[in-house]
Protein backbone atom coordinates (compact mmCIF):
# COMPACT_ATOMS: atom_id res chain seq x y z
CA UNK A 1 0.00 0.00 0.00
CA UNK A 2 0.99 3.43 -0.51
CA UNK A 3 2.89 4.98 2.47
CA UNK A 4 0.94 8.07 2.76
CA UNK A 5 -2.87 6.35 2.52
CA UNK A 6 -4.86 6.95 5.45
CA UNK A 7 -7.70 4.87 6.13
CA UNK A 8 -11.36 6.35 7.58
CA UNK A 9 -13.58 3.25 9.19
CA UNK A 10 -17.08 4.28 10.94
CA UNK A 11 -18.01 1.43 13.14
CA UNK A 12 -18.37 0.09 16.25
CA UNK A 13 -14.16 0.10 17.03
CA UNK A 14 -11.54 2.84 16.97
CA UNK A 15 -9.48 5.32 18.54
CA UNK A 16 -12.00 8.06 18.57
CA UNK A 17 -15.69 8.34 19.65
CA UNK A 18 -18.43 9.65 17.46
CA UNK A 19 -20.11 12.38 19.48
CA UNK A 20 -21.95 14.01 16.41
CA UNK A 21 -22.33 13.43 12.53
CA UNK A 22 -24.51 15.83 10.22
CA UNK A 23 -24.46 16.62 6.62
CA UNK A 24 -23.70 20.27 5.53
CA UNK A 25 -24.36 19.40 1.75
CA UNK A 26 -25.69 16.17 -0.04
CA UNK A 27 -26.18 12.59 1.65
CA UNK A 28 -24.78 11.77 5.15
CA UNK A 29 -23.09 8.90 5.83
CA UNK A 30 -23.97 5.47 7.61
CA UNK A 31 -24.13 6.40 11.46
CA UNK A 32 -21.32 4.63 13.78
CA UNK A 33 -20.61 4.84 17.13
CA UNK A 34 -16.35 5.02 16.53
CA UNK A 35 -14.00 6.17 13.74
CA UNK A 36 -10.56 4.10 13.26
CA UNK A 37 -7.97 6.24 11.44
CA UNK A 38 -4.80 4.89 10.43
CA UNK A 39 -2.42 3.96 7.53
CA UNK A 40 -3.65 0.15 7.44
CA UNK A 41 -7.76 -1.07 6.94
CA UNK A 42 -8.92 -2.36 9.78
CA UNK A 43 -9.56 -6.27 10.16
CA UNK A 44 -13.45 -5.34 11.08
CA UNK A 45 -15.84 -4.09 8.79
CA UNK A 46 -16.80 -0.74 9.02
CA UNK A 47 -20.68 0.88 8.17
CA UNK A 48 -18.19 3.79 6.13
CA UNK A 49 -15.18 3.19 4.86
CA UNK A 50 -12.67 5.75 3.06
CA UNK A 51 -9.29 6.07 2.14
CA UNK A 52 -7.08 9.41 0.75
CA UNK A 53 -3.79 9.72 -0.09
CA UNK A 54 -1.66 12.32 1.66
CA UNK A 55 -0.38 15.04 -1.40
CA UNK A 56 1.75 17.61 -1.99
CA UNK A 57 0.17 21.08 -2.19
CA UNK A 58 -1.88 22.32 -5.32
CA UNK A 59 -1.99 25.98 -4.23
CA UNK A 60 0.13 27.45 -1.92
CA UNK A 61 3.35 29.50 -3.01
CA UNK A 62 6.39 29.51 -1.29
CA UNK A 63 5.67 32.29 0.48
CA UNK A 64 2.24 31.09 2.34
CA UNK A 65 4.22 27.76 2.78
CA UNK A 66 6.69 29.68 4.97
CA UNK A 67 4.01 31.31 6.88
CA UNK A 68 2.03 27.93 7.43
CA UNK A 69 5.39 25.86 8.16
CA UNK A 70 6.22 28.85 11.58
CA UNK A 71 2.80 28.70 12.20
CA UNK A 72 1.21 25.23 12.00
CA UNK A 73 1.29 21.99 14.30
CA UNK A 74 0.82 18.51 13.31
CA UNK A 75 -2.04 16.07 14.10
CA UNK A 76 -1.68 13.65 16.78
CA UNK A 77 -1.10 16.59 20.05
CA UNK A 78 -1.72 14.55 23.39
CA UNK A 79 -3.68 17.31 24.33
CA UNK A 80 -5.65 18.09 21.06
CA UNK A 81 -8.50 15.23 22.63
CA UNK A 82 -10.97 16.83 19.94
CA UNK A 83 -11.17 16.18 16.13
CA UNK A 84 -13.62 16.51 13.16
CA UNK A 85 -13.41 14.64 9.95
CA UNK A 86 -14.90 16.36 7.34
CA UNK A 87 -14.78 14.49 3.58
CA UNK A 88 -15.83 16.79 0.74
CA UNK A 89 -16.72 16.55 -2.73
CA UNK A 90 -16.49 19.52 -5.19
CA UNK A 91 -18.35 20.08 -8.64
CA UNK A 92 -17.47 18.93 -11.86
CA UNK A 93 -17.46 23.00 -12.52
CA UNK A 94 -14.53 22.92 -10.22
CA UNK A 95 -12.46 20.76 -11.58
CA UNK A 96 -13.71 21.76 -15.18
CA UNK A 97 -11.76 24.96 -13.92
CA UNK A 98 -8.16 26.10 -14.95
CA UNK A 99 -5.06 26.19 -12.26
CA UNK A 100 -5.24 29.61 -12.25
CA UNK A 101 -9.27 30.18 -12.22
CA UNK A 102 -9.21 27.33 -9.33
CA UNK A 103 -6.10 29.24 -7.54
CA UNK A 104 -7.85 32.71 -7.92
CA UNK A 105 -11.12 31.43 -6.40
CA UNK A 106 -9.05 29.62 -3.94
CA UNK A 107 -7.18 32.64 -2.36
CA UNK A 108 -7.47 35.26 -4.12
CA UNK A 109 -11.35 35.16 -3.79
CA UNK A 110 -12.04 32.95 -1.10
CA UNK A 111 -8.89 33.59 1.25
CA UNK A 112 -8.91 29.82 2.54
CA UNK A 113 -5.15 30.10 3.42
CA UNK A 114 -5.51 33.26 5.21
CA UNK A 115 -8.87 32.16 6.90
CA UNK A 116 -6.72 29.21 7.34
CA UNK A 117 -3.88 30.84 9.14
CA UNK A 118 -5.98 32.59 11.94
CA UNK A 119 -6.46 29.44 13.42
CA UNK A 120 -2.75 28.48 13.61
CA UNK A 121 -1.52 26.85 15.31
CA UNK A 122 -4.63 25.66 17.83
CA UNK A 123 -6.05 23.80 14.75
CA UNK A 124 -4.02 20.96 13.45
CA UNK A 125 -4.75 19.77 9.91
CA UNK A 126 -3.90 17.32 7.38
CA UNK A 127 -5.97 17.01 3.91
CA UNK A 128 -6.07 13.66 1.75
CA UNK A 129 -6.81 13.30 -1.97
CA UNK A 130 -9.39 10.47 -3.41
CA UNK A 131 -9.87 11.74 -6.49
CA UNK A 132 -7.25 9.47 -8.39
CA UNK A 133 -7.47 6.64 -6.81
CA UNK A 134 -7.76 2.84 -8.68
CA UNK A 135 -11.35 2.85 -6.72
CA UNK A 136 -13.85 5.13 -7.35
CA UNK A 137 -14.67 7.44 -4.27
CA UNK A 138 -17.82 8.91 -3.42
CA UNK A 139 -15.31 12.43 -2.01
CA UNK A 140 -12.22 13.97 -3.62
CA UNK A 141 -11.03 15.12 0.14
CA UNK A 142 -10.92 13.74 3.42
CA UNK A 143 -10.09 16.86 5.86
CA UNK A 144 -8.60 15.85 9.39
CA UNK A 145 -8.46 17.97 12.02
CA UNK A 146 -7.67 17.57 15.79
CA UNK A 147 -7.79 20.64 18.58
CA UNK A 148 -8.19 21.15 22.61
CA UNK A 149 -12.04 20.45 23.78
CA UNK A 150 -11.65 24.87 24.44
CA UNK A 151 -10.42 25.44 20.66
CA UNK A 152 -14.19 24.15 19.16
CA UNK A 153 -15.16 27.74 18.95
CA UNK A 154 -12.18 28.69 17.06
CA UNK A 155 -13.05 25.39 14.85
CA UNK A 156 -16.66 26.61 14.61
CA UNK A 157 -15.76 30.01 13.79
CA UNK A 158 -12.82 29.22 11.16
CA UNK A 159 -16.11 26.65 8.94
CA UNK A 160 -18.10 28.90 9.41
CA UNK A 161 -15.93 31.18 7.42
CA UNK A 162 -14.66 28.43 4.99
CA UNK A 163 -18.36 27.63 4.20
CA UNK A 164 -19.31 30.80 3.27
CA UNK A 165 -16.46 31.70 0.67
CA UNK A 166 -16.98 31.61 -3.12
CA UNK A 167 -15.03 28.41 -3.04
CA UNK A 168 -17.58 26.32 -1.03
CA UNK A 169 -19.91 27.33 -4.03
CA UNK A 170 -18.38 24.37 -5.64
CA UNK A 171 -18.68 22.32 -2.95
CA UNK A 172 -21.29 19.60 -3.67
CA UNK A 173 -21.02 17.18 -0.60
CA UNK A 174 -19.71 18.02 2.79
CA UNK A 175 -19.82 15.90 6.03
CA UNK A 176 -18.90 16.71 9.36
CA UNK A 177 -17.97 14.63 12.16
CA UNK A 178 -16.84 15.38 15.28
CA UNK A 179 -14.73 13.17 17.87
CA UNK A 180 -13.07 12.70 20.89
CA UNK A 181 -10.24 10.57 21.33
CA UNK A 182 -11.06 7.60 23.38
CA UNK A 183 -9.71 7.87 27.06
CA UNK A 184 -8.64 11.36 26.16
CA UNK A 185 -10.29 14.77 28.23
CA UNK B 1 -12.65 0.74 -11.02
CA UNK B 2 -12.27 4.27 -11.74
CA UNK B 3 -13.35 5.10 -14.81
CA UNK B 4 -10.12 7.00 -15.75
CA UNK B 5 -7.89 4.60 -15.17
CA UNK B 6 -5.98 3.43 -17.74
CA UNK B 7 -3.53 -0.10 -17.87
CA UNK B 8 -0.19 0.00 -19.91
CA UNK B 9 0.74 -3.99 -19.77
CA UNK B 10 3.96 -5.38 -21.52
CA UNK B 11 3.62 -8.75 -22.27
CA UNK B 12 3.24 -11.48 -25.17
CA UNK B 13 -0.58 -9.43 -26.46
CA UNK B 14 -1.77 -6.07 -26.69
CA UNK B 15 -2.95 -4.11 -29.81
CA UNK B 16 0.29 -2.80 -30.20
CA UNK B 17 3.77 -4.48 -31.24
CA UNK B 18 6.59 -2.62 -29.26
CA UNK B 19 9.18 -1.39 -31.64
CA UNK B 20 12.08 -0.28 -29.45
CA UNK B 21 12.33 0.42 -25.51
CA UNK B 22 14.97 2.17 -24.07
CA UNK B 23 15.57 4.02 -20.48
CA UNK B 24 16.64 7.54 -21.43
CA UNK B 25 17.40 7.42 -16.92
CA UNK B 26 17.28 5.10 -14.62
CA UNK B 27 16.00 1.84 -14.65
CA UNK B 28 14.60 0.19 -17.85
CA UNK B 29 11.50 -2.05 -18.26
CA UNK B 30 11.62 -5.70 -18.50
CA UNK B 31 11.78 -6.33 -22.36
CA UNK B 32 8.26 -7.84 -23.79
CA UNK B 33 7.38 -8.06 -27.49
CA UNK B 34 3.55 -6.40 -27.32
CA UNK B 35 1.72 -3.47 -25.26
CA UNK B 36 -1.68 -3.65 -24.16
CA UNK B 37 -3.34 -0.55 -23.31
CA UNK B 38 -7.10 -0.14 -21.99
CA UNK B 39 -9.28 0.65 -19.55
CA UNK B 40 -9.71 -2.49 -17.51
CA UNK B 41 -6.42 -5.10 -16.76
CA UNK B 42 -6.04 -7.76 -19.39
CA UNK B 43 -6.25 -11.44 -18.20
CA UNK B 44 -2.56 -11.99 -19.10
CA UNK B 45 0.09 -11.65 -17.14
CA UNK B 46 2.44 -9.19 -18.36
CA UNK B 47 6.52 -8.75 -17.74
CA UNK B 48 5.51 -4.93 -16.55
CA UNK B 49 2.18 -3.87 -15.67
CA UNK B 50 1.34 0.12 -14.74
CA UNK B 51 -1.53 2.06 -14.48
CA UNK B 52 -2.38 5.81 -14.24
CA UNK B 53 -5.32 7.99 -13.92
CA UNK B 54 -6.43 10.67 -16.29
CA UNK B 55 -6.86 13.60 -13.84
CA UNK B 56 -7.71 17.57 -14.18
CA UNK B 57 -4.46 19.83 -15.75
CA UNK B 58 -2.36 21.16 -12.78
CA UNK B 59 -0.33 23.82 -14.29
CA UNK B 60 -2.70 25.51 -17.79
CA UNK B 61 -3.71 28.48 -17.47
CA UNK B 62 -7.28 28.99 -19.17
CA UNK B 63 -5.37 31.41 -22.14
CA UNK B 64 -3.28 28.47 -22.67
CA UNK B 65 -6.01 25.40 -22.37
CA UNK B 66 -7.84 27.82 -25.40
CA UNK B 67 -5.34 27.62 -27.27
CA UNK B 68 -4.70 23.95 -26.67
CA UNK B 69 -7.78 23.20 -27.26
CA UNK B 70 -8.36 24.54 -30.71
CA UNK B 71 -4.77 22.92 -31.90
CA UNK B 72 -5.18 19.14 -30.46
CA UNK B 73 -6.23 15.70 -31.33
CA UNK B 74 -7.40 13.04 -29.35
CA UNK B 75 -5.58 9.89 -28.73
CA UNK B 76 -6.62 7.38 -31.23
CA UNK B 77 -6.74 8.78 -34.99
CA UNK B 78 -7.31 6.06 -37.70
CA UNK B 79 -3.61 7.06 -39.53
CA UNK B 80 -1.60 7.48 -36.01
CA UNK B 81 -0.62 4.08 -36.05
CA UNK B 82 2.38 4.84 -34.59
CA UNK B 83 3.03 5.71 -30.51
CA UNK B 84 5.12 5.98 -28.09
CA UNK B 85 4.59 5.35 -24.05
CA UNK B 86 6.91 7.02 -21.82
CA UNK B 87 6.17 6.98 -17.90
CA UNK B 88 8.05 9.59 -15.72
CA UNK B 89 9.29 9.95 -12.17
CA UNK B 90 10.21 12.79 -10.84
CA UNK B 91 12.14 13.45 -7.53
CA UNK B 92 11.66 14.75 -4.75
CA UNK B 93 13.01 17.68 -5.10
CA UNK B 94 10.47 18.27 -7.71
CA UNK B 95 7.66 17.43 -5.37
CA UNK B 96 8.69 19.61 -2.37
CA UNK B 97 8.50 22.72 -4.65
CA UNK B 98 5.43 24.91 -4.07
CA UNK B 99 2.73 25.50 -6.46
CA UNK B 100 4.68 28.68 -8.19
CA UNK B 101 7.76 27.56 -8.20
CA UNK B 102 6.53 24.41 -10.11
CA UNK B 103 4.86 26.45 -12.65
CA UNK B 104 7.26 28.66 -12.71
CA UNK B 105 9.71 25.81 -13.56
CA UNK B 106 7.43 23.65 -16.03
CA UNK B 107 6.74 26.86 -18.04
CA UNK B 108 8.13 30.02 -17.29
CA UNK B 109 11.66 28.72 -17.37
CA UNK B 110 11.10 25.29 -19.49
CA UNK B 111 7.99 26.20 -21.84
CA UNK B 112 6.53 22.89 -21.70
CA UNK B 113 3.50 24.18 -23.12
CA UNK B 114 4.63 26.20 -25.60
CA UNK B 115 7.19 23.57 -27.09
CA UNK B 116 4.38 21.05 -26.95
CA UNK B 117 2.11 23.19 -29.06
CA UNK B 118 4.24 23.21 -31.69
CA UNK B 119 3.98 19.64 -32.03
CA UNK B 120 0.22 19.85 -32.53
CA UNK B 121 -2.17 18.51 -34.34
CA UNK B 122 0.33 15.89 -35.35
CA UNK B 123 1.29 14.70 -32.37
CA UNK B 124 -1.69 13.39 -29.76
CA UNK B 125 -0.93 13.03 -25.83
CA UNK B 126 -2.92 11.53 -22.98
CA UNK B 127 -1.39 12.32 -19.57
CA UNK B 128 -2.10 9.52 -16.56
CA UNK B 129 -1.05 10.42 -12.93
CA UNK B 130 0.12 7.54 -10.78
CA UNK B 131 1.68 9.45 -7.84
CA UNK B 132 -1.69 9.29 -5.96
CA UNK B 133 -2.97 5.68 -6.20
CA UNK B 134 -3.80 3.39 -3.41
CA UNK B 135 -0.60 1.42 -4.35
CA UNK B 136 2.82 2.51 -4.92
CA UNK B 137 3.99 3.36 -8.06
CA UNK B 138 7.26 3.46 -9.64
CA UNK B 139 6.56 6.25 -11.93
CA UNK B 140 4.55 9.26 -11.22
CA UNK B 141 2.89 10.16 -14.96
CA UNK B 142 2.69 7.79 -17.60
CA UNK B 143 2.44 9.81 -21.22
CA UNK B 144 0.72 8.21 -23.86
CA UNK B 145 1.12 9.45 -27.51
CA UNK B 146 0.16 8.40 -31.16
CA UNK B 147 1.26 9.63 -34.12
CA UNK B 148 1.08 8.89 -38.30
CA UNK B 149 4.76 7.37 -39.23
CA UNK B 150 5.72 10.67 -41.26
CA UNK B 151 5.51 12.66 -38.00
CA UNK B 152 8.35 10.75 -35.65
CA UNK B 153 11.01 13.16 -36.41
CA UNK B 154 8.70 15.81 -35.06
CA UNK B 155 7.70 13.68 -32.38
CA UNK B 156 11.63 12.92 -31.91
CA UNK B 157 12.35 16.74 -32.28
CA UNK B 158 9.39 17.04 -29.31
CA UNK B 159 11.08 15.10 -26.56
CA UNK B 160 15.13 16.37 -27.50
CA UNK B 161 13.54 19.96 -26.76
CA UNK B 162 11.58 18.99 -23.61
CA UNK B 163 14.60 16.79 -22.29
CA UNK B 164 16.39 19.88 -22.38
CA UNK B 165 14.90 21.99 -20.05
CA UNK B 166 15.44 23.13 -16.58
CA UNK B 167 11.95 20.97 -15.65
CA UNK B 168 13.88 17.91 -17.28
CA UNK B 169 16.88 17.78 -14.32
CA UNK B 170 13.83 16.81 -12.12
CA UNK B 171 13.21 13.29 -13.93
CA UNK B 172 15.15 10.97 -12.17
CA UNK B 173 13.61 7.64 -14.40
CA UNK B 174 12.15 7.99 -17.73
CA UNK B 175 11.68 4.77 -20.03
CA UNK B 176 10.89 5.20 -24.05
CA UNK B 177 8.77 2.30 -25.30
CA UNK B 178 8.01 3.15 -29.16
CA UNK B 179 5.02 1.04 -30.71
CA UNK B 180 3.13 0.48 -33.45
CA UNK B 181 -0.68 -0.41 -33.91
CA UNK B 182 -0.89 -4.42 -34.96
CA UNK B 183 -2.16 -4.31 -37.99
CA UNK B 184 -1.63 -0.83 -38.62
CA UNK B 185 0.88 0.54 -41.11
Amino acid sequence: MNDRLFHFVGGGEGQFSIEEMRAVCGESLPLASKLYVGLGLPSWPGTFSLRGVVSHERYVTRAERSSLVLAQEAIGRKEATWGAFIPLKKSAAWWALTQDERRQIFEEDSAHIRIGMKALPRIARRLHHCRDLEEPAPFDFLTWFDFRAEDTSVFDDLLAELRATEEWKYVEREVDVRVVRSGGG
